[in-house]
């Protein structure tokens, strides 16, 4: 199956890329590697705001990180085109607004590392840290970064 | 205008860099990609100590991240001698020493990312991750780690 | 010193990388960089947990971040056999679970960085990145991130 059959599967529908309003921009290219921006969690247009362990539950937080793979995803499209020209998902860092108790940071980054996996097969298995941070912009619960390699 | 007179319209004096007392080094190069070790902000020599939400205001910590950009930038030109001979900030990890309510850390960041557009031009946009950490080493407000690519 | 020669003169016996449950690995392998997953640090084949600055000192950290790096070389070693192959070690993103006051966690990075600089001679001195977060998965003391290069 091809990553665009996977996502219609599962009815994944991506999302433009929106530019950041700063002197920063969604991705960088160097040679075949792709450096893609932390991407914050959102629902209906907005962060989706709050702390794992306060307001939010695993389950909250693991939805959220699968909103942010969605989100990385569409960013991938923009900066390549075809997602078939992904060779492999290389790295995330998984970061979770984590109250002090909160030790499931490992099972809300699934949320993301699972469905990258259900979409590019073989080059879905990638490298990963996930830590509890204090806080995120706009105080989102959950803020993801991603490394792609890309076919030469 | 050359990245050396931008530095100079904008009154920069780049900072020798200093090696790091400990087992680790202030950058690494590998193929064309250079390193570069988070580096705390600094007033008058010492750590610029504080957390955002807290001692800190966002315009301290935006001033704080630029300075820290400032120290990249020197320790990037003991890397490579003319800062010319770098193709692309490829990327920021910024850390802001936040108090728990605080979420403004990309207003934080934009205090190096701004400063590196000025100085390098279209080799300044970069891919960027910032978010809210417990702690930084020295109890430092800000640390940013650093990822550039060298002209082959 | 060979780096075999290095662990035997320590008296390090590497552990065997075990694959983690989830839909992440270990390592990926990009051209000739090995992005090797957050490790946390273990004892007694269970999570080290604790706060550094309230159940744990700088010197408890210490020791977790030494034998994180264990972890990691045992990866390193799962991945390309032979440990000569590794031609540098380019960067350690290392985590150090903090109370808010707690700010030494360049010390208790140094566990790991002083090991590998040990194990590796010339090829060990890294750039590094080290900062306190508010939660690490499990509640581990220490987690740690490494990028190694390999040799052609």
């Amino acid at each position: 199956m091809s990553v665009q059959q996977n996502l219609e599967r599962l009815g994944i529908r991506l999302p433009a890329s929106t530019p950041p309003a700063a002197a920063f921009v969604q991705y960088v290219q160097t040679g075949n590697l792709l450096f893609v921006s932390g991407h914050i969690a959102t629902k209906d247009g907005k962060a989706w705001v709050g702390q794992l362990g306060h307001q939010l539950t695993t389950e909250d937080g693991k939805a959220a990180a699968r909103s942010v793979a969605i989100e990385l995803m569409g960013t991938l499209k923009a900066a390549v085109g075809d997602l078939e020209r992904i060779s492999r998902i290389v790295k995330l860092m998984v970061l979770v607004n984590s109250a002090p108790h909160f030790t499931e940071q490992h099972l809300v980054a699934n949320g993301a590392s699972e469905l990258l996996v259900q979409i590019f097969g073989a080059a879905g298995p990638h490298a990963r840290a996930a830590f509890g941070v204090a806080q995120i912009p706009f105080g989102a619960c959950v803020e993801i970064e991603l490394l792609a390699e890309l076919r030469a």
